[in-house]
């Protein structure tokens, strides 16, 4: 049976994998897209998320979620990113429109409608998450599986210690940590594992489907940022390894921990504390390893099937 | 030429370690030694002081330093070293007494009178060191180096992000991270690779001089603790890694890095903050790997001179 | 025109006396009330309203709101009002019951259709108000006027520096005033003056009503209390000062100010810090002084009218 | 008897008319002056000391203190101060030179040598007093009494809740609330009420006294800055309070407390939080009420000695 996926992100270009890769993928099926404001203004990742999906044609709902973290002031990634959340190739204005509907109420009905069958991934800054766990907590427990991209152990990437997605709202991702999800978390530690590089950059740039090879366009941009900031070779698919976790879990290694958000620090601010040497009960499941290899290989085959 | 060393410790069972090490290695000059409330209260860690050095037959002066933090309350760590902060063999009561003449001002005649040439070891929470650097800025850039053992950029063991000796004065540790010393930092990423395994204590307890063969018994109670505690096989020697560094650099990997202390966080208060990504210009040098059988080595061999 | 309100509260002995007189007084159509966790767990809050209501004689909706604050642990005041939240009086439990509706739709259902007409008096912790804020941000500018009582400028009463309704859940209350409300505070600066005394007790206690007796009996339990603790003579009627206001504002006077919520401190998490220099623009008006003869004539002159 | 009085100051125009006042009058024998960073950089304060001691013919030493605060980033107050730390008036560079000696032991050896008889008084940020307290804790309870300006309850006037001295260095502050001295504070609530007014500094402007004519020159400045900024008639004398209550305590009311400085806050670093509601045993003795008639009358009786 098909994994029935509501998918939370601000494209973003590894979120635009994700997207195209949860889209086409034959393990899962996606329910709808909710934008959040994160690598860019919601205005700009909702807008992302649309010409996205139009293009892929993927006749899925598009909601916009929250434009703003819960508490703190807002910050958004175009050292990264660019401007517009997703600079590197020339995308159309969407035709296709966002959903009228509360995004809240959407997630909300299909968990009600199908008990512990929806997953919900979410792979920008927790702020729609942590709305829906404060305003519907008896529906928490009836999630499938919350897997999200977020938080590092051994080092950050926005601060030494913090990961964007949990930096841009570290509030609500410590009510969504403490909100009895069953959580699975995809932290810098394996996204940095999970590479793509240049040349297979390129490859998917002569991939016949216009949005595919757009989509490597894209990531040559990504690509460069992460070279030019970190100077590391190989752009880290942080987003899509949630996407690839629900096709084929196998290739990556997990570790339990009990982890919650540092929301006082001043060099901390944003850092997910997870309890090294397991003195507490866990609450989520961290990704460790993966076979990037097999990575690459699950995201390839997908994208092949666009025309 | 032997380095000039002055020992700043908290004795606990790895400390006395560091003592017997420095106290015998031939190429190093020990100074003296100041003891400073950490594992235990000063009184305690003054005694232990005292009584590793007369039983060691060490002719060192030893000073009693500050007997609390700066400004945090107290916290000493009797779950890891027993209340009296060296419990598992039976110590006599010293009759060596302490100098009377202020740490402080040992340290900065010492540095004054050879510039450059003297390297201070601070195996304690950083209390006297900050004290120092407050006091004596201009003798900052005199000291030869500050070897320190504290911090952890993996993982902590006094809460989940911070190490004993940087939470038992964080304030401390961040003026010193500050002072611009010329600083090398052993964090809990190389100490716990630094183990001593069970049937090597055994070995050691069947050394002849009294007081090896007694740290032997020292440590077997120090291996219990650990594995009660942490659930691991061999005891980490935190602290004679400073010395073993200061007779055979080479055993040791280091990076370098910009560390700060967060003093702030709720659960990250005395965490050190490492520039992972290496975007400002370091000020520290930290060990991070340690050939451990060549560790060992160094520790016997040198043990083995006592009679 | 009578003002419509919708009344957000923890009963709580003042705020039973804030529900009584916004359940009578002609300047006021009491639309609902809504019960949030603070004196006291909400199963008690909840009870407490219900029972309230129900020998009021007021035939209005009582809702469940939110059962602990955002992020932070939860604290409740039974040092105040006793464990149940309303002792004093031997109460009976409840015929009424709560309604099913959940209660951000029905403050949401009010606004939406009586655009700058709705006004919310909340007089406990902030976590309602700040997830309605969180999820219907459109609906914000159309509420009449936001009544809270909560922070203090000159002083605390949980902890030196923090009032407890915004302790209680400091993180609901930055997000509250941070929101875009036209919004009124009722500090503990106001209310300290707006006491009650013993004798005017003693004379509530006397009233035909049934509830008014108890509500007088209620009160003197709360005296005692506030004098146990505080060394004060005379019961501040805090949550009251919200209802007097509506009905009367003139005895108040105010002064405006930009105010936030302390949401790191350690001696002053909960704090609301003011901007006693007005260097910025006010985003909330602050009652300083009120005219305790008026405030209590008010209170007497419309309790009796419950027979 | 004459109260031997060691000022720790960081002039500043508010701390030159301390040190005129203390330096005339009859009842205060001046030992020394320390100047620390504060109001401007420790070249400017110290300079400053030494040119108006020399003006006023003072013949006592002056030491210079800490150049920065203990651990936080350096601020100074040209905004106040002008960025020489006394604008207004044309000053000479001083002849005199600073004392070569150390102010640590300087005041070190004067308490030892006068247990119970040295008053130190403190009108900077306390990173000097906090250094003494750390090195020679044996003295604190030798110091006759530690006259501090500092804090506020009511308000702030750096931020919305800290005062100058304190946020200057907040740590030094927490450890000087701590330390153990028998603690005077004026704060905020009473030297905003011992103003100048500018008829007052005019009259200043005439005296024949070079020194305290030019003082008149340099008050209207500092009236000016505070009218520019706080929109406030008269310039609150900060500083000088504490000498006059050392002239005649009884112009001045005080309430005790226990009091600790918020080192955490991100509103509110560097805040005084006084325990309002007397729950602990107090540490310290506020002013919180002066009589400024009696104040200026003060002021004006001594400075009319200067020829």
């Amino acid at each position: 049976m098909k994994k029935k996926v509501i998918l939370d992100c601000d494209p973003g270009h590894d979120d635009a994998v994700a997207i195209l890769l949860a889209g086409i993928a034959e393990e899962i099926e996606l329910l709808g897209i909710i934008a959040v404001a994160g690598n860019s203004y919601l205005k700009n990742t909702a807008r992302n998320a649309l010409v996205l999906t139009e293009m892929a044609k993927l006749d899925i709902p598009v909601f916009a979620g929250s434009d703003k973290p819960l508490l703190r002031d807002q910050i958004v990634a175009p050292n990264i990113h660019g401007e517009s959340g997703l600079e590197g190739a020339n995308l159309p204005e969407p035709t296709k429109k966002l959903e009228n509907k509360n995004y809240l109420e959407f997630i909300a009905e299909n968990v009600y409608s199908n008990p512990n069958e929806i997953t919900l991934v979410a792979v920008g800054p927790l702020t729609n998450i942590a709305k829906f766990a404060l305003n519907y907590p008896d529906l928490v427990p009836l999630v499938k599986e919350l897997v999200i991209m977020g938080g590092g152990i051994k080092f950050g990437n926005t601060t030494p210690r913090a990961e964007f997605n949990i930096y841009a709202d570290p509030e609500a991702a410590q009510i969504v940590f403490n909100a009895g999800f069953n959580l699975t978390v995809f932290p810098l530690d394996v996204t940095h594992q999970a590479k793509i590089y240049m040349d297979e950059i390129k490859e998917m740039q002569k991939f016949e489907s216009e949005i595919v090879s757009k989509m490597g366009m894209l990531l040559e941009f990504f690509h460069q940022t992460y070279f030019d900031i970190f100077k590391i070779e190989g752009a880290p698919l942080h987003d899509p390894c949630t996407i690839a976790y629900l096709i084929k879990p196998e290739i990556f290694e997990f570790e339990e921990y009990y982890a919650q958000v540092e929301t006082k620090g001043e060099l901390t601010y944003g850092e997910t504390v997870v309890d090294y040497w397991h003195f507490k009960e866990p609450n989520s499941r961290w990704a460790l390893k993966v076979d990037r290899e097999e990575f690459i290989k699950i995201l390839f085959d997908n994208l092949k099937k666009y025309n």
